[in-house]
């Protein structure tokens, strides 16, 4: 058998707490692309939860560094930290193309990936959840899969969505801007297959 | 003396293995070059090797997460895995770029490139072959060097490339274009050099 | 109490050697920017800087290989003399777009964020320097958090910039250009605070 003792299970709280924030920014995201008229007043909330996240992280680091016996490696407890922050990040700077590259209209394509980052996000709250039953847990390696397919999916709408700028014959200033905006939903959707499969070695490792 | 036991040759012939995988997916590039009438189609055939790379480097991972005793550090091991598949994943990238940017003719400079990365792939076979041998080997460190020095003419071929296209008169959009793929055909030596030069550190610390 | 062995000083000399190239480099690249008339000329000597840098990391990383005990964490070792370099590399890539991309103006803003560049490799040299004192400085914490305010402003001055060619009425082909320079003044100021960020980790650990 294997318990926990109560400073171990802060770390565990701490993963819940910044999967949580990701959560919250990848909903502002959809929100701010649904009201690109208020888009600097907007960025400025995800300027805010991505500050939450950055201090999450720096707790966990603070944590990391008073614990002397951590529930798995100490590698992957910042790997893990790191990763999650790396999200946020990401979600943050995609919503600021918008404002910095004077983009004042979405997509059909941007919306569908934009979703799909919230739906990561929940699977990556239950992740954090189940990671500390990892040794039994059945839920952990579905929502990994499941993680992985959508990035798969969400790989296909953003190729698909820049063919389509390529082919068409959107303005060539149009075609930069939209450019940069699918490579960040992208890396975005990346940065989220980037935890799952971190996550998919913890358990491996302590399975 | 240094002897292997039966699981430790398993890494190093997984690890040929892979490289493997990475020559034929460097092989394929060139010939997708000769052929963009089809790029949709031989796109497909990179694809399969390119999950044919995701599996090996899965079966690295299991093994390294079931086996006790590894060769070397299992940091490294987990490393080297990585760094071979993101040159697969950045060949097949580059090979998309064709079909996703709507670019139908190569050129000159992306041909040699392409052909450098082959050059690579071929070298990292080597590489791999000489790992076990790595406390003996003289051919590992000729090797790397001929890595590097491979990635560092082709990184004056791509900047002359891109030199050119920035004081030619080729269409803005077309300017867009070619700067990715040269990009991604930079990325892609450089991958190669990354994975060289993290073997040198194995040998390194080895030896 | 905690003393240091000759052995041991000597990573934190190299260090501090890194530093100095690093800020040496920063130098270089103020002045390139005040004279484009000759980048190809004087991007030579930035070449010649960056070759520097990459003779000191192997220095650092051969010294790592034959040093059994290390002053602190191989791994971080490893980090900073990779992070460091990154610096240095970046920098020159920086500079050497100008040349690329055929750009023989300067702007105010390259000129802003190529000084902050320069503030930034001053205090990473400081927090070389303090390194060996990591238990009793006061200095290192002020020094992180200095370079984090940089980069932070730092940020701020690309966004700026980049919201104005966007939203001027630049010619496009002068847009890619000007989004791609202020792209690696930005991420060379990252690459500073990312080693800033390496460091205050390693005295968190430490302390």
């Amino acid at each position: 058998m294997f318990s926990l003792t109560p400073k171990e299970d802060k770390f565990f709280n701490l993963f819940v707490e910044t999967a949580n924030i990701a959560y919250e920014a990848s909903k502002l995201l959809v929100e701010f692309l649904k009201d690109l008229d208020n888009s600097e007043e907007n960025l400025k909330k995800l300027k805010e939860v991505e500050h939450e996240g950055d201090r999450k992280q720096h707790e966990i680091l603070k944590q990391l560094n008073n614990t002397f016996i951590t529930p798995f490696d100490r590698e992957d407890i910042y790997l893990i930290a790191k990763d999650t922050d790396d999200i946020i990040d990401l979600i943050e700077s995609t919503a600021s193309r918008f404002v910095m590259l004077n983009v004042n209209n979405s997509t059909e394509e941007a919306e569908i990936l934009s979703r799909m980052i919230v739906e990561c996000c929940q699977e990556i709250i239950i992740l954090m959840e189940e990671l500390k039953n990892m040794k039994t847990s059945k839920e952990l390696s579905k929502k990994i899969i499941e993680i992985n397919r959508i990035e798969e999916e969400g790989d296909k709408v953003s190729r698909k969505a820049i063919m389509d700028i390529f082919r068409g014959n959107m303005e060539v200033i149009e075609v930069i801007k939209w450019r940069e905006i699918y490579q960040y939903l992208e890396d975005t959707l990346d940065a989220c297959e980037d935890l799952a499969n971190v996550i998919e070695g913890v358990v491996m490792k302590n399975a």
